[in-house]
């Protein structure tokens, strides 16, 4: 496939992987006072017309700092090894991270958001409008349903 | 980053873009009755595990028939340029997919879904279940607002 190319950075509070609670995982809400930036470089800012509308962006990123991948992997909620398709891992055969972050304000480049759960310095890959096609319900959980608080 | 590489391909019933209704785009439930399935390379299998505990996965996989892209983009449901990034558009500067299907059954390395939007032999690059933090409400829908019904 065509080559992957960074169109901005993450500007987050996390400075590293560590200072992440990871009982924050297990809260749905539990990054939604998290705020931060996601600065996307100046030649890719005219793509960003139209998306103050929106309530709710996709973000896919690069999970940088993961290296290498196992195909049965431990959750960083804990227990017994899981698919590593069954879990939000960083360590995955294509390193992409999935957030849906919530819009707060547009100045030019730089988008305010809250609902960060990358780290400082994360490599954006694309933006993209959460739509009603995004939400679904009523869902079932799988091994996370004991573990995660809805 | 890392290289990116297909985990495996989506059958489709759609053997075209052409075959797909852009109707469907505007309606939230418009791919809900569309089956297909997720077949994902023997190598990658183990890392399946669990997946079938849950209701709804996010896809990630590549627009592969894109060919470049603009920053202002005419959407497919019609009206004005928006900006790439305020659209769904395959043509996009990194054209990777998200969508999220529904789980019907797992049959080793295949995943029977609904909600199939990408077209025959689209090259999956990540799957990841669906979880209460992907669960959004209420959103506002930007220029989509008018163009699709809830």
């Amino acid at each position: 496939m065509s080559k992957i190319r960074p169109i901005g950075i993450v500007h987050s509070p996390f400075k590293r992987k560590e200072d992440i609670d990871s009982k924050k995982y297990a809260d749905s809400q539990g990054f939604d006072t998290v705020h931060g930036e996601l600065e996307i470089f100046k030649e890719y800012e005219d793509g960003l017309k139209d998306v103050e509308g929106f309530s709710h962006l996709v973000v896919l990123f690069s999970f940088h700092k993961s290296k290498g991948y196992k195909l049965h992997t431990e959750p960083l909620l804990g227990g017994i090894l899981r698919g590593v398709f069954a879990t939000r891992s960083p360590n995955r055969p294509n390193p992409i991270g999935m957030t849906v972050v919530k819009m707060i304000e547009r100045n030019g480049n730089r988008l305010k958001v809250s609902g960060i759960d990358m780290i400082e310095g994360t490599p954006i890959l694309d933006i993209k409008p959460y739509t009603s096609r995004d939400q679904k319900s009523p869902i079932k959980l799988g091994w996370l349903e004991k573990k995660m608080n809805s």
